[in-house]
């Protein structure tokens, strides 16, 4: 039997078990990189990349849509079901060549195809036979979406995003099962390429929006485009080409669908590692228990990242927990505690949804700045939602932000910027916000937190502009 | 003659005049503020607000086009010329109405209609045969479009800023005399709306964009949608309902257009104040020399704020030096100098330019990214564009950008910030970028002035994740 040794075995070749065999090789380890497949990053064969492009074929249909708002005649669209799937494969494809040419640039040796499972706390058996010995590990196996038994019954019928992606064509309808992230971006797209969605939740919420204001404006505005069944059960049988769908709960009702698309999470994809023979602590979930500033799980040799930890699971996460584990495996058992980035997600809905920093707490100021009427927006066709700013009520210094609202993918980077470097919204309204652009929209949230804590509202930040003057 | 007295006179109710009358207020001054029509602002009635409006229409119309490429299967759309001006002007017209609002809200008195004149340095003659006099002044009366003889004897056929937003419908075609700002703006916007649009310019550059190597990446994707004729002098004649336009120079010919738009400047409207009686010291063109710490004229009562001192002729900018002006007009002499923002313009073209903080120096330290090959930008098929950033090459703190690339109307706010609080570009790479965003396009920008001053590229980023990963 072969035995194959290293400082630092990193299971998984996604983001984060790239991020973390680069790290630990920098460090100075010796490296090996165990993957099944190494068929590219989640985010690039079946997350970010191939969803942002169904986005933006909905968006471009959206557009063709709301032309005639500007003055610009045009017939209703025909969407070619066939040629927006194969732009989506094409480019997505495009994006997986290009983390393949990582992996295919890594040192000789490194790379080992093979399963692993723990066999102890130092030890891998791989499905080819040979063992794996190391001074430490890395766990970046990455989730997997969960698909209970009753949708999985639907055979090909009930997609995940793991499998949407290959449709050869749009359907003509599609239950979204799941109002997160994943399915609100995906419903919407759908929706706006002329599929008849409906997303059901078992939540009376959609998208994980945990500001209770923002999230009835947002589910107000989507649902001008999608249908939502919330706070339902929902059962599903294969009925022909199709499904048949019916519900239960603050509603009831049935309907057909041609396709069911189960987007009701992504646990961690850890069943084959034998984590038993690790004696690890692990969660309620299976998931081992790991100091979030070291990526230690307990005082062991073994470290985790990206969706594996269940934490975090985007992908500018993914790479610096990889980076963190990978540099603490390599100097195991001196580990070294980094100081994460600022809580930071966005769902690329239109509007947009961004989350930064942490949820209002009891004593939070709250600055809320409203698009209805905002000017840029306005002269976009687009002045609709919300923006919801936290801040400490001692200072005005900002603590957090939900915003749902156009242009917030861009406005919470430097939401999550001023709060990195505990900017007060008084700081904030003396640096420069261009006129008109969609980011001065934050000036009405960032007065009211200064009037809130009596702070000033900028040396010389003038009160008086109205929108769009 | 009756004789108005007051702390703080301030001639013209613009952005900067409605700023420092406000500001000259809070500060416990008394005030009036002079305006022959109380029409609105710059921005509102024929700058910011009208521009973006063209620029959103045509943008709509860039989209349709577009569409094809994400299997949005349209025919040629029709413009609706009509339509799309009738758009423009009603939106415009509601901003209008809100900046004259705000005029309304005025207290009792502070608004005197009337041209304004000094006398000497302390008086002020109106045009109805009253006086004022104060013991301070803040001129804010704006610019207005340079109008050379030839054009002006075109009549209704040369057409500015101030009045192609009455246009009742889109011509067929148009040279735009001015390759500068709202030239660009206005052109692309035209061109996208199926006007026939030549820039001619007497200069080979175009947007007065200062990095030399981001300006011809910009003009080859700007010549994609409108013909330029750079380098040349041009001479117009009324011919019929049109004009006719010949050239000379880097080269030479001559066209027939329905209209010339007159984009080559918009110096101070300072030709009815009489400036002669005032004593101030004047540059060249006859602009009063000020202290943009202070906004006031030399050592005297008299202060200067916005497009009327040819200076940061931006919006913001305005608002910002009409508050200092104000609050210094009110403590005069006891002026009290202001930090100012750092220099941040935006030309909302296609991709957007936005030029912050300073040019490089010839020590400079520059790093570059190219979006042709950026991974959100390539989902949205607008991959394109060049952002520069300089840095100090001691410890790479950030000092300036010139950035042409899409969304760089968002992004130009993130370096804006960073400049002003001297962040370095090892710190910045410390800071969240999610995935997937044009702001990321950033990272090999910043990790270029890391690798350029010996820095690291930030504690954990990572340095192997392609585009779109």
């Amino acid at each position: 039997m072969q035995t194959l040794e290293c400082d630092v075995a990193v299971i998984g070749a996604g983001t984060a078990g790239l991020a973390a065999e680069r790290a630990a090789r920098r460090a100075g380890a010796t490296t090996l990189l165990i993957d099944d497949r190494f068929a590219g990053t989640t985010c690039a064969s079946v997350g970010c990349m191939p969803s942002k492009l169904l986005i933006a074929a909905g968006k471009a249909a959206h557009a063709v849509r709301n032309a005639g708002i500007f003055g610009v005649t045009v017939p209703t669209p025909t969407i070619d079901g066939a040629a927006v799937m194969a732009r989506v494969r094409h480019e997505r494809d495009r994006f997986v060549a290009g983390t393949k040419a990582s992996i295919a640039r890594l040192p000789d040796g490194i790379a080992v195809q093979a399963t692993a499972r723990f066999v102890d706390a130092t030890t891998l058996a791989l499905d080819d036979g040979r063992h794996v010995r190391a001074e430490s590990f890395v766990i970046a196996t990455g989730s997997r979406p969960m698909m209970p038994p009753m949708f999985a019954a639907l055979g090909d019928r009930a997609l995940t995003n793991e499998t949407i992606f290959e449709l050869s064509t749009l359907p003509a309808s599609m239950a979204v099962i799941g109002a997160g992230a994943i399915g609100l971006e995906l419903a919407q797209a759908l929706a706006r390429l002329g599929v008849a969605v409906t997303v059901f939740d078992t939540g009376a919420r959609i998208g994980g929006v945990k500001d209770a204001v923002v999230e009835p404006v947002l589910r107000d505005l989507l649902a001008r485009e999608l249908d939502f069944v919330l706070g339902v059960t929902v059962e599903a049988r294969r009925d022909g080409d199709g499904v048949a769908v019916s519900w239960t709960g603050d509603s009831s009702g049935k309907a057909w669908y041609d396709h069911v698309l189960v987007a009701v999470g992504r646990p961690p994809a850890l069943d084959r590692l034998n984590l038993d023979a690790t004696g690890l602590v692990r969660d309620d979930h299976g998931t081992p228990v790991f100091d979030p500033a070291t990526m230690q799980c307990g005082a062991s040799a073994i470290f985790i990242a990206g969706d594996a930890d269940a934490s975090r699971t985007v992908l500018h996460e993914a790479s610096d927990e990889g980076a963190i584990a990978g540099r603490n495996a390599a100097r195991f058992p001196d580990v070294e505690p980094a100081e994460r980035a600022v809580p930071f997600t966005i769902t690329f809905t239109d509007p947009p949804i961004a989350t930064i920093g942490q949820p209002a707490g009891d004593d939070s100021v709250i600055g809320e700045a409203s698009y209805a009427d905002q000017g840029r927006a306005k002269v976009e066709a687009r002045n609709v939602g919300l923006a919801r700013i936290y801040a400490d009520p001692k200072d005005g210094r900002l603590t957090g932000a939900v915003m749902a609202a156009p242009g917030m993918d861009h406005v919470g980077h430097l939401i999550a910027w001023a709060i990195a470097r505990g900017e007060t919204a008084t700081a904030l309204l003396d640096l420069p916000l261009y006129h008109p652009t969609l980011e001065e929209g934050l000036k009405p949230a960032l007065r009211a937190i200064c009037h809130a804590v009596h702070a000033p509202t900028g040396s010389d930040a003038d009160r008086g502009i109205p929108p769009g003057a």
